[in-house]
């Protein structure tokens, strides 16, 4: 296997931007993974609090993770410069909307041919790109040298070592899954795929299809009304995906159909509760000013309906969801709208 | 649209064979379908129960229903020749096991151009039959006039009039039409299919499943845990679907992921309780014991296995449950046999 690696090194030094809930734990994987493999490992988590990075040093993120335990290998720094130096894998864990900004001012100090990985799940408003095209556009890496990961990961329950599995993709099959290796823990999984495009998709629509989920449920409905609104969610994130040239499979694996079923089904996710804020009748600026934290899907959906509607691909429950959000359609007829289409053939 | 009918008549008259929650529910569904569209239609519903049939005849199911009120079009009998007498559509809703011996006593009286649709889901006992295969057997009817309706339907919730999707298959796309016409209600939206393999496997697997998924529950697992093992669930329910012939598609449809994601999200679910209970310790016995109504997947998982086995696919959820109900492994074993596999390629 060790030739697919095209003989990179074992994985030493890895540099994670972003010090909230799923960076920090994503460092805590790649800690125990090198300690369950018997690797040696330093990973050096940057955050821009003072106090989170204090307290990273005590080998605790209080603020997002409660009292869970951080592993040995992991420091935490202030100093980007300083997390980047000498990393063979960049790990950017920061809001979807700031990459751009963070990832310029950084891009200097990004090792020449380190790996970037991206655990960010957002399209960047004005330009419709995913995160990987904007880490390529930013730092002139090749396809290659960029990767994303992706699938069913509430980070709380991972920092809590609860048992999930999850897609690294790279269109570099060796770099993907030099990866996978690197955050294989006794509770992460991790699969490979070189459809990036697919899981980036994948982990983009869901939270959009999750704010109608959320919706649904704010309003009582059943279990049924939620899967058919998944099912039918999953049919049209994955034409959005096929059109932009994904593997259909993809959207049936983890990174689709096991993130948008774990982020439904959990009352951690920001995107349900939003939704579910929306159905019980709020608008979407009430919704916004009760949450502490953004929902990525009220930011998202705009651009996904954008990018649906200049590919020519129909995706009724993301243009309802972007319409109860404009205030253009009530929230009691977004429902209706969804099941009450022409009789078709389910593949149609 | 008619031409494709095949010239079938308007659907007038109807038998539904089972008096229990999801037979009455769905004769609900077909009365309220031909109120909406101001269509006549005589629905007789033939229930073993003297007490369901005398309540049926006052518009209730108070057993299985509670208070729902039923639609005027709907009477019920204790004879199955009263209920089926000149039928157009024949709806099967019988415990999956019971088909054979019950459908042998009613064959004669089974008007010859009727339409068999089956509702059950479940795989027959020592011959590893689907229900539509058991129906073709027994009423030598072709193909064109046997179809099967799955989906995210539990039936309290359609009771309800919550908004749920479902699939009609035949491999008739004309009967499959004819049907899906005849059971639109504005909360009931069937899709049309010609793949009944792929719709019956996918509701037959699913309830093993489901047993996965409640024993991760049970042992106090997140929804990553959950939704990892409906997403590689459905991937090993697809390859066994595949391998008899149904289309990929399916699986991500309705009948495959809806019916699984409703099934493990519901607290109504025989199979998700008793996977529970199975995950608190329970062994199979001690579950029976506990539960008032059979769990189908209990029964079902080893013949899928049998049937997986005999196909060379590989079903390791699937095996892992039935080695929990044969007391082969213990339930704390189970879940790390679920993710420790070697590192490889989603897809494959």
């Amino acid at each position: 296997m060790a030739a697919e690696h095209q003989g990179r090194e074992p994985l030493e030094r890895i540099a994670v931007m972003g010090a909230g809930s799923w960076g920090t734990t994503f460092a805590k994987v790649l800690g125990d993974a090198a300690e369950h493999h018997g690797s040696r490992r330093s990973i050096r988590l940057w955050g821009r609090s003072p106090e989170v990075v204090a307290d990273v040093a005590r080998h605790r993120n209080t603020r997002y993770l409660g009292d869970i335990a951080l592993p040995a290998a992991i420091t935490a720094t202030l100093d980007p410069a300083e997390a980047l130096e000498g990393a063979q894998l960049v790990v950017l864990a920061v809001p979807a909307q700031s990459l751009r900004a963070q990832l310029t001012a950084w891009s200097a100090h990004v090792p020449r041919g380190a790996v970037v990985l991206s655990l960010m799940k957002g399209l960047e408003l004005g330009t419709d790109k995913r995160m990987s095209e904007v880490i390529a556009e930013v730092t002139s890496l090749p396809a290659e040298q960029i990767a994303v990961l992706s699938g069913p990961n509430l980070a709380m329950e991972i920092a809590r070592s609860q048992p999930t599995g999850a897609v690294v993709a790279c269109t570099d099959h060796g770099t993907a899954q030099w990866i996978a290796e690197a955050c294989t823990a006794p509770y992460f999984r991790p699969y490979m795929s070189t459809d990036v495009t697919g899981v980036e998709i994948g982990g983009i629509v869901k939270n959009v299809i999750a704010l109608a989920v959320g919706i649904c449920e704010g309003k009582e409905m059943g279990d049924n009304t939620k899967a058919t609104v998944i099912t039918r969610g999953l049919a049209e994130t994955t034409r959005l995906a096929v059109a932009l040239g994904a593997d259909l499979t993809t959207m049936s694996g983890l990174a689709g159909l096991g993130d948008l079923v774990a982020t439904c089904s959990s009352k951690l996710s920001r995107n349900h509760t939003a939704g579910r804020l929306l159905g019980q009748g709020l608008d979407a600026e009430a919704v916004g000013a009760r949450m502490t934290q953004v929902a990525e899907g009220i930011k998202s959906a705009p651009a996904v309906l954008e990018l649906a509607q200049r590919l020519g691909v129909d995706m009724p429950i993301t243009a309802g969801v972007v319409a109860v959000l404009r205030g253009e359609l009530p929230v009691g007829k977004l429902e209706p709208l969804l099941l009450a289409r022409q009789l078709k053939s389910e593949g149609d």
